[in-house]
């Protein structure tokens, strides 16, 4: 427990390799995190060459851990090797539907957690990158993605070379709900909001940033309406794309 | 790494309750998975009362171990509580689109994989439910999910009371791919998974059902196309109904 108790996400690598061997074990391992009806809906491209990273930063809007990190790992939604089984076994498939997309997406994502948590126990540092989901088709046509294969995960890999403060996190009571979704009152905001504004970090970045609340860095700068629907509409155009949406 | 490679799958609960201490600390330290923007995009809805249990069941095809585990967790998607907090801080947040749904799912399938391999460290039993995506509506409204809030993945947890085999993985080489996506051969696939064909338990499962191939175990009979169509529309609908789709 205490590894994920201290973890924190690292964006800057040691110029020191992550050996295959290892790289394969975790992968090994995490393998054995429960998949749907055993059939392992996820690939993961494995990206270490340097022209790739250099090709694959502009999907993830040039965070500089793309071409830094020594490993890059893209995690897919994965029925396209299913289905070629299915068919060369006389079985008729059907799992080009939307379903069938969140069933693999949710498999990708479980193995994908369960690395992060081996690969942080090893000692080696993970960045998430969320971007995965922003320009899919940039990554499809880059890592020649077949029609029922679609990205849903990007973790950069590498030993650390920092060891940034922990983020926050909200208290437990504010996820957790008994038996039934109890809503937010106003005052249940205030108290588990008010901590994660007062922090020094989040009243400069306010304040940098001309804002008057934390909230608006999120929706006003970070996460915006414009850019979540114009996302959407790529997002939605390449499950179509990869046969998952009609 | 040891836990997860030794992991299993448990459906057998012992007569033992989950001390809420317990169960709290696991959610608490789980609270340390990476998650987009630190926004905690989820919530769990912890299911302890029987009359709940029994009326969960249904949506999850009456599988014994919804009623039979001492806690039931739902885990849900949630841009409900960033939203209250946003519109609290005179901030106009624009999270009511299909990219957000898949941002709070992929925080929720994080937090629960994280969840589940700290479970499993502490000797806890878990078995994932992948029935939450079927029959979305019935979880919406018996745990009472406002607008912007989704279950994506329910867990069973308790204190094992069974021992069962490990089930069977492909091999890595199948899953990983270097550089770009390598799409398989036949010769590929017969590699890949004539060793699951020929198992014991699998061989007789083609027998006991009259059909040819394991594949067609799938296809023709846990998950056919009549019923993932007809729930991939349940799902978009659902989807529509918590107000991240048009």
């Amino acid at each position: 427990m205490e590894n994920v108790e201290k973890r924190r996400t690292i964006r800057k690598y040691a110029d020191k390799p992550v050996g295959d061997d290892l790289l394969r074990r975790l992968l090994e391992v995490a393998e054995r995190t429960q998949t749907m009806g055993n059939m392992q809906l996820y690939s993961v491209v494995v990206t270490r060459d340097e022209e790739m990273k250099r090709r694959l930063a502009p999907a993830h809007f040039n965070q500089p851990m793309v071409t830094q990190a020594p490993v890059v790992l893209t995690v897919c939604a994965d029925f396209n090797r299913t289905v070629r089984w299915a068919e060369q076994r006389k079985a008729v498939p059907g799992y080009d539907n939307f379903l069938s997309f969140l069933n693999a997406a949710t498999d990708a994502l479980l193995f994908t957690q369960t690395f992060c948590n081996l690969a942080e126990e090893e000692g080696l540092g993970i960045c998430y990158l969320g971007t995965t989901l922003y320009m899919p088709e940039q990554l499809i046509d880059l890592l020649k993605l077949p029609r029922l294969v679609m990205p849903v995960a990007t973790l950069t890999v590498g030993w650390p070379d920092e060891c940034p403060g922990q983020t926050d996190r909200l208290p437990l009571d504010a996820i957790v709900h008994s038996e039934i979704y109890h809503d937010y009152s106003a005052t249940d905001i205030d108290r588990y909001y008010t901590p994660k504004e007062q922090l020094a970090e989040n009243r400069h970045f306010v304040e940098i940033n001309h804002k008057e609340t934390l909230a608006q860095i999120f929706t006003d700068i970070r996460y915006t309406r414009k850019d979540n629907e114009a996302m959407s509409c790529g997002l939605l155009k390449a499950l179509r794309r990869q046969g998952f949406l009609d």
